[in-house]
């Protein structure tokens, strides 16, 4: 049974057809689930939750409502307090402290999606701009319906985008040109280019058949063995970040535990006997 | 006012249409523009000099003439002086000191375009062979016409392509097999190969219409907050290469600075009255 | 001359009409090429004396019969010995040790593909699961035929992949989002999807025409310098795992002495003769 | 004027003679000031909120009671609960990634002291085992009196230090022989050998006379410019993971807004009016 | 029981008042240990096998007769052939990659001696130079007799040392001016200098009081827990190379199984007991 | 024949009793040898061309007049212009974008004392505070006179030291506590000191006995192969910024050119003869 999960901010609903699935919804959809700040320390701590929820093997996240996944940053909630908002009176180097410990706290929020355990797909819509890149680059799997407008928006307030987007970006596409243009220009971009590029890996008819869509793939990751999806996320993460040479002898050490898991036999079993394998949960 | 510029292989040119563009041009189109010393070591200063001009925000790079971008290294030029030429007195070791220098020169004047503060776009026509590649890929952006016919050469001549290609052309495309192919095979490869595989982001009629829609895209960039626009080239070539964790840090770190620029509320009230924005110089 | 290569599991032969090309082909057909430990131990022999063997310039690797390339680990032969069979009267921290040690080895004999200092072309067809793209991620170029069936195949075992699937394939495909996706789901994928997103560069009609284009690539790439394309395989692989200034300064280091060869002057005058130049071997 | 502090295993005071000095003791000398879960947990929200109070500049953290700074791991409680207790029912695979998420919590804990914004002196005394090596090495500064009894307990009880003694001490002491010495033989060490090799700054005759010591170092520090401070404090530890190159394009980032502090102006104004100068808070 | 061992150019012992302890000796003391290429190569099988044998949890590392620890390359015999010698008909191209890959090749079989898993602690006496210097930064602790006469010589043969003293004595040595100043100088040092920058940990009377506390040490490392002691050592060693966050996450990763031995139990009972414990091969 | 050096601040000789030896002087002795950026930028050509200069193989810093090394900025001269003076019109984030310039310009000058490809020997004596701090560990060996007063001044402007000794000193002496101390307390240290923690290799009795030493080291040095003595000055920086793996690899790629000189066979002919040998220019 999975534990119980009251949010404010977001719904996280486990669907009886989708065995150890989490389904997670932004829900501020009057407000095109614009963020602000009491939305992703709230998030982290949804993730951070999830990540250790032995009845959760895979997640997926996406927004209510029919417009957006999300706007990004609610600019009027930020410009009303926060360390954007003006403290007149602190020099331009103890402002800068304010503004760094901000930044990083945010980051860290979005990273708790990057850092849970289990496979995060988003499943995207409509509005998809500003810190919908940040986030769902930190998520493992991204797919959109037709109607999505995506935008890295952020230089057209000003700024070089800085919860995620910029870092992860360019590490989730094989495209450095597309993806300084589309940061550069802060032009729209839909769903087909999306697809071109590899930013998304399907895109469905509508919000309602992208979430199925996500999660049908979340239930067949989460059939799989825990031990084996989890490993498998930690190392492609770890991969992506190192050498080769190093890569490799994280995983060596990773699986010298990992291998000693039921589930290998568990697997070879039901592959034998042709029948669905049933792993412990972890 | 943009600063007085005059150089002897290069052109820049600032369109009155595109307020903040400079317009480089290589200019040696009897020679299809091939490169020989002097020529890269005038292009450093070229980018250098625009890097700190506060007149400029973007910046596209083409070659003159209809046939070529350009075709590389003068092998000419190059043989009748240079540290590839022969020093029959020094022995291997010793002429290894100089060749080494002399390389990493070289690839300090293309190094110079990624360094540029501003983002750089490549515009390509013809033949763009060798150094076109080296080159390009030390742009931000690569547009090209249908004529162009791009080829990763060095190997034709005996040697591994030195000055930036092997480096940056996987970090360019994420393709590594394709990267792999055309290096080491040095054929000649297309628009649409280069459009399919990422390497270039759009391909366009003919030369002018490349030129045209590189200029009419850093126009758009140069209408952004260069705060903005200079830090997102800044951090996305930071965290090409380094880990997504140390590229969260340092944008953290940029921005703690960065996010005290007028040009967020600027953009913002801007938005609001629904007019375009000004931005200070920078 | 070649010299004499006479392997159990591996066949090694130099085609006539294919100067300085070794094809290698796995050679267990009635088992479908599955790996057992004598095998990937033997392949490492094969790799490391053709690495310095220096009548070869560059290696076809395929696997023969009409069903597979290989399906991967020999799980019979696997669960019969070896680590993964039960030391049970080892504790877990111990058992962890001896799988390292098992891991580490299995790895390394992979890696010698990519240690290998001629390009190795991966010619695939049929079932190419598992193993199969552990071993075609550590080539450097990929060809399959449209029969092909890949899958990264560990997960449904129970397993995390690690003899380099994980740590290789995020570099090879630059996109995240379908290197999680396949690696998550375990599920087949086949010659189309796998040109789409770039794992493999072309598609031929069966595994005939596969191994004759991987041959007549392999030859074009004979044709070289050895020079220019040993050089230019070590430095792209050192750049991948490496910032863009280590990668230029790791190839000025290197080219200081190749290009002391005597094929740049030998490929220019061939250039100019308008004839095929010759290269001394190395 | 300081956040009001109240915990339950540490003290923390803010000594009238030391302005801008936080003092945090460990507080549990009946135990001779072993850790157990609760302790380290509570630990981290200690240098949590110092990080970010702007009434502390500089900490000492010293041990109470005569006998130890802290005898470590408090072995009974945590072997009376705790991952390292028996979950029989659990595989190997699934023990692991429990013992896993609680040893990075854990590390999570003492990394919260390197964190700390302000700079940490470590003043020791007595036995000092185990988790006191740990700790210490994630503060800035370590002192020591003459009683101190050091070693780095862990391979005594079976197992490899995993707190961070491993990672940090061989980036704290230059004597890679002597650190593994003392990690592989667990011998004890006293005063006299840890300041030779650079593991303490200076020796004090007891325990009171080091933390007098302590404080002295801490109120000298707390009266510079705390923007200096704290990025000095900063920019040295990310110099110690990264080249000489990143570090230094860390520093001019970072600069690049800390130089913007009044403290410049006011520091150069009160050298030449040969008074204390006085900085706003931070 | 320890495997067999017999070699032609080391011999190795065992003890019988150190259990679990390799003696191993260079045995060319006409010669006065210098190294020529099967030697080498030999060393390389030893390390290699000690590193799995099960009976060794600890190796002496010590040159047999009264003059020498090992005076390094037998440049005679390396002038008689290798590489070195002359292959007059190849360019220097080609010549480099023979050179490389001996380079290379060489390097690998010191490497092997940070590679065992095992700790090695090296006695040295008399001339040690060029090679030992090599050898000894490979192995993890360094002891010596007051007659040692050290020199990091390659300088005085016209060659920088490539063997690993130049990659590994600065991560050995804190204290980089030294370090470059002995490698620059040739300059013979003795074993008080060795002594007070850290090069060597303790000095001896004679080459058989530095054996004799070799062995000593060697036997207390080899009474400790053979899965603590070993994981110490690889993250020691891990760490030296990586970033203190990197260091702390696989630390935690390995020690997810290897905190699952019954070694810790064994070492806790036996400390409650006042008995010397009893560990399981490994 | 060295080529002719005529500079305003600095003094370039070449000792006669000093073959192929620079000895470079501060030569502002009236203002203890303050820098100013004028400086600073004329430093920087000094070292480049000696870098290349082929009659120079060691080369000696040292500072004119009794007094001082230097003691670091001229805060007069910085607060007449430059950067750190007050641009009243730009906003925060640009005047950080010119900070940032002009500190990396200026950290860039400090390098290339370090990317000089001849060891540096600094000779200080009397007062040398924060930018002899920052210049000297860019040198390769440090050597002092007793009269010495050595200060990382910086935190006592109220900034963190931004040109080199944050990112460099940590590597230079292997004691990390020591280093934050000095750093943070900005407190003055001496000769002794400055031995015991290995920032400098020795003392002597004042100005003129510590040049006189440096010239002879620098003499000694001068005399061996330039190829050796550049090579291992390269090698030893680059390995001081990566792993041991890739130091390795760098190594073997770098000697694979420098291993095919002359010097050996004069060096070791000469060894034979015991004969001082002569080696080629470099």
């Amino acid at each position: 049974m999975a534990q119980n999960y009251s949010f404010k901010y977001f719904t996280v609903q486990f669907p009886a057809e989708s065995p150890y699935v989490a389904h997670v919804e932004i829900n501020r959809a009057d407000k095109m689930n614009a963020f602000f700040e009491a939305m992703w320390l709230e998030m982290r701590q949804v993730f951070t939750q999830l990540s250790e929820d032995s009845s959760v093997r895979a997640i997926v996240l996406s927004g209510a409502g029919e417009k957006a996944f999300t706007t990004g940053l609610d600019v009027k909630a930020a410009s009303q307090g926060g360390p954007l908002s003006s403290d007149s009176n602190l020099d331009p180097a103890r402002k800068a402290v304010h503004l760094r410990r901000h930044v990083l706290e945010f980051q860290d929020c979005i990273t708790a999606v990057e850092r849970c355990e289990k496979p995060v797909i988003a499943a995207m819509h409509g509005f998809s701009l500003g810190l919908a890149i940040d986030l769902s680059t930190a998520a493992d799997i991204r797919l959109c319906s037709k109607d999505v407008r995506f935008a890295v928006k952020e230089v057209d307030i000003g700024l070089a985008a800085d919860i995620g987007t910029l870092s992860r970006l360019p590490k989730v596409v094989g495209n450095f040109g597309w993806v300084k243009e589309v940061a550069l220009s802060a032009r729209i971009f839909g769903a087909e280019e999306a697809l071109r590029v590899g930013f998304v890996s399907s895109v469905y008819e509508n919000r309602a058949a992208t979430i199925a869509a996500a999660l049908k793939l979340a239930t067949l990751i989460a059939s799989k063995s825990p031990v084996a999806v989890q490993g498998t996320k930690e190392i492609l993460n770890w991969s992506r970040d190192h050498s080769v040479q190093d890569g490799l002898r994280y995983t060596g050490v990773w699986n010298s535990a990992a291998l000693q898991t039921g589930d290998v036999s568990a697997a070879l079993l039901s592959g034998l006997q042709k029948r669905t394998p049933t792993f412990e949960k972890l």
